[in-house]
């Protein structure tokens, strides 16, 4: 949360957004694009929701060229560090950046447009009465089942014990199906194929990440 | 495991074993006694299944009057050491033990005679092969299913990463529901009420204990 805080009020972050309309997706009352339709590709769907520096979406967006990425932030603070990042890159044709609040992806993407959302070391609302605000909340859950094609994924990471936790019973609820539960994905056989978030460079060695994938 | 190979050539355990009736239910193919009717009173029946040597059924029976308690054990060599255990302390009413193997509980136990199972850091069979073996596999499940009252709870500790990622996607598909999960127990709001194992007490330090508990 560091990274919010510091960067919240930068001035220029949103016409450097507005400037790379080549990775932004602008979104306006008047102006509702189709996610799925901003690619020079038709294939399938992955977003991100909290992508923070953008480590993890570039990476994924670099590895599997045959899926299009949507890394989504909820502060033009911090796309404005990502979309940094990726312009250090050559362009990666099949990855956007798009400034929304998870709350409202139902007005942002049409049903069944998704294939898989990543929740990478979301915000975990530590304190029990706040549960209601962590991404994998049953609220939430709803949103993503509506985005999300028929049988659709969410693959989730966070080294934050008491999320993880939280996360495991409530689409255990929900009910979700689990694919995969991993209590220490740095100590696997999936960590081969693990793409990290800057977060996670950092902070696994400080204990274990936890990784779940499950489906609608 | 090193209890079992040291001891498992324990001429007179067999012997101790039959001295104390007071504690060690006696099985035999001519007499099938009626677990539930080993107390002195008629009240919920818990089990655990793989005592080892005994320190957590004796805790419980201790902390917990108003349970009857049965620790169940394979070997009688360990069987042998419990009993040692038990027989240190004063008398109690509550608590029996018995020679049995997990796979032939149904032969033991009538239907919806036990309210709670205790798997305590049953045997994590690490290879992936032998993943039948586990306690949590779902034909054990069944068998609990059987021997449990309706919603039957199981509660399993372990410090196996690889026993616990299993529970939690065997009992999941099951499916069972999850009443607690937790991935950390010592370091959790539950550690106050948690009774320890031996194998507990010692290994705690080298890493997390996880626990779940769950319910048909």
């Amino acid at each position: 949360m560091g990274v919010i805080m510091r960067l919240r009020r930068k001035p220029e972050a949103a016409d450097f957004l507005n400037a790379h309309p080549e990775y932004v997706i602008s979104v306006t009352e008047e102006n509702k694009p189709v996610m799925s339709e901003q690619f020079a590709k038709n294939q399938p769907l992955h977003i991100e929701i909290g992508m923070g520096k953008g480590d993890f979406i570039i990476g994924m967006a670099k590895k599997y060229p045959n899926i299009n990425f949507i890394g989504i932030e909820k502060y033009d603070s911090v796309l404005y560090v990502a979309l940094k990042k990726v312009l250090e890159e050559e362009y990666i044709s099949n990855l956007r950046l798009l400034r929304a609040d998870a709350i409202h992806l139902k007005e942002m993407f049409k049903a069944g447009e998704v294939e898989k959302i990543y929740l990478n070391f979301s915000d975990p609302w530590p304190k029990s009465r706040h549960y209601k605000r962590r991404l994998t909340y049953k609220d939430y859950l709803d949103i993503y089942h509506y985005v999300l094609v028929e049988h659709g994924v969410i693959e989730q990471k966070t080294d934050n014990r008491t999320l993880f936790e939280f996360s495991l019973m409530s689409l255990h609820q929900y009910p979700m199906h689990f694919d995969r539960i991993c209590l220490d994905l740095h100590h696997s056989e999936f960590f081969e194929d693990n793409v990290m978030t800057e977060y996670e460079r950092k902070f696994s060695p400080n204990g274990p990440i936890y990784q779940l994938i499950a489906h609608f």
